[in-house]
């Protein structure tokens, strides 16, 4: 059969990107508690092309993704590696969407269950190695102006903590989320009794936290580890004032 | 050229919904405030098929839908007659979901902003006419629970109140956002300024709601209204301490 | 501490489902070919409240729904049970939404990938046990009309077919999932390579079917298989000549 | 009333933006056939916060937006100088995302019906002005591949051309629109009666082209247009044979 996407092309223009999107795949993930932990991710995968080739062979990159072992640093760079090889690229690039599980134990009653945050890795690989974690943690921010200016209660809501990172060494998706829940207001749990909703409603409280307050008490954390060269920290709060969200962020070397 | 879609269907299958879906299209709505308003709505049209019909004739559908003028009771009445004639069909069927803005005053400032609220009608036409109104109005709800057992502070956030009446008479969809204000422990605003955000904060810490008691004023608000034959409420909030919603859900006959 | 949710009420509305929405939840369910597998659900949890009682215990929900074993019907069933038990409720409903993968071999290479689709358990139980499923799967449907006006080629494109039934024994979402490609011009697949992929063409334009022919194929399968009690079918197609969709729905005994 | 956003901030940690997110928004647009249309904004505007500046005023950027006359290039410049003036930034961003619609013409019968693409206007303003525009334009793309290793037939599909640029004059998204529909294999349409769905089938027939081939196509017209000083094109297509999209990318200068 005509190999029609090996084709010569003649237009001169080089593709940064060419690849499959959308496509849902299970995953095993590193876990820092457990060891691993499953869930499912949507999956970018992509290479160059040279200007002179018409098209790719997109079948090669779920041919490549069928070897993915359980998720660290080395297999993700181990797949990028395999797609330079099997598609003759340049470069080759992977991004994983998934969420992801921490345990968390209630601050009083120390019940335990599972809590949910959106992760992205974000890699892709030229001469070198390059990857970008990403966790975004609910929290709760409490609105010190609210608290300030009103004779009793403060308006509070849900907030996300979007850390965007690159790293010398392992970061942990756990620490991101201890990170984030230390600069907001409070936590946020998925399971809590009396005892544990009295304890987070007077945190929220004593910790009254702006978007930007509580986007600075990252970036401060983010600063201070040495393992972290490049970050982009966002939080994002459901006003519940509002039919809109506020919003700050911070990026390194801006 | 044939008529494919006119063949004989041996397969003995009526169809209940033959059409199209997913089609954005501008529209202009009545205002109770402005006369009139422009959206943006996505639209399903559809008719039923006769077990004996293959198919039916799509282009048909976006025909009838460039005569629809502003969208008031009669309009949409009037555009399912026109299906089911153009169609030939017993029955038509159409929803649009769309934005819709009321202009809201904040409480102290008297600063006037437009809210956006989701909003979907839902029509059908067989032997008689049919209509679902939906309006879907962000609020505010504070945990009575945690109020009572904490020192200080109370956790809050914002809430969908979702109301899906049908009525005897025109009801407004101002009107159903009025309704869930009342219900809720305080409304939501696009614009406060300082004295308006203490009002609002003193409000909601004054008027505790679980989403069970907000559905519940929702509830007794619709019942009371002899315009509205049929209702289904439902408040879910979007909890701040937790990263999943509360929700409750009255439906009147249940 | 006071239990706010426990006081009386005195608005007389019973309120027909109370509970938690949205919650992301690490499952294992039942894999027809491989004993289990791994996903992630969006599970939503309630009960009934009678109209007498002020609230429920929101955080007794993800108590119960710790103790999920692997997903099979004698589980939803058993955790609907502890939630009638611990919520002291005359009806509990689950609704579990996770995405599912079957292994599926290209039709003349033989490679195998897992393929997605969205499903759904809807469960309740008040005297007796109700279950829903529903399997999403991605096909392909190619234009009769266009094939039959045209000189050459026909429009196709992705669609999905989507079955929601009621049964009295087990059926296999694998079962929902080769039922849907049989009705479909082709199936879908995660992998292919050009002998595959030319097989495919191939058999689509050898199977021309308008979303009304391919819920009627799904319906006579589904009407002739004895444990299916009732079911509803839609098929909506991602037409590659328009912006919008077009759909035909099937429902027993309308 | 204590102005809390006012005070002294410590930390040293200057914000790139602060301000609003996900504000839905009524918008008049500038049409190049029609003068004006109206749409649905989602609406972002923030500014830059310096390190000592504790938080922003958020009420001001609903203020501000208030004003906010039929979008054009001046309306958005002079929108950001306001935030700059009554925020007292240094530099101020606003990103408008709204389906807009143009008028297409059937190929054969003529008849009209309103297209809909999502566009994007992300601009900023520091010492110069900045504007970024997006439009997503759907098309239909027809695997050269499939055709040419198929006895007959051939998988095609509805596609995005996304295409984001910045320029030194005005360049209006129905140009966008008219370059990505001559880079595809065909235009798609709001209504095509059945002379139009022959002529479309056939043209994609007769213009099979990959992700690849359609971004490129669309490159060449971009780099030949002397008012565009940069552009990332992107082409995905909504695979029919697949449950994952394929795409390729080009950008200005990589």
């Amino acid at each position: 059969m005509k190999d029609v996407q090996s084709e010569k092309d003649l237009r001169h223009i080089p593709l940064k990107h060419v690849g499959i999107k959308n496509l849902r795949w299970p995953i095993e993930l590193m876990d820092k508690e457990r060891g691993t932990q499953h869930s499912v991710a949507n999956v970018t995968l992509a290479v160059d092309l040279p200007h002179d080739l018409r098209g790719t062979h997109m079948s090669r990159f779920v041919e490549c993704l069928r070897t993915l072992g359980p998720v660290g640093l080395n297999e993700i760079e181990n797949i990028l590696d395999k797609l330079k090889e099997h598609l003759q690229a340049e470069k080759a690039f992977m991004q994983l969407e998934f969420p992801y599980f921490i345990t968390k134990a209630a601050p009083v009653s120390g019940m335990t269950a599972p809590m949910d945050m959106d992760c992205v890795y974000k890699a892709e690989k030229g001469e070198r190695f390059k990857l970008r974690i990403t966790a975004v943690v609910p929290v709760q921010t409490l609105c010190p102006c609210s608290k300030e200016i009103s004779d009793y209660g403060a308006h509070n809501q849900r907030a996300w903590a979007k850390m965007e990172i690159e790293a010398s060494e392992l970061v942990w998706l756990e620490e991101l989320a201890a990170l984030a829940d230390a600069a907001a207001s409070a936590p946020v749990y998925g399971l809590l009794k009396r005892p544990d909703e009295k304890f987070v409603t007077e945190r929220a409280y004593d910790n009254p936290r702006f978007v930007e307050d509580a986007v600075r008490e990252i970036a401060l954390r983010l600063e201070a580890d040495k393992r972290i060269t490049w970050y982009r920290a966002e939080v994002e709060s459901v006003e519940s004032i509002h039919n809109h969200n506020a919003f700050a962020v911070v990026e390194k070397g801006e």
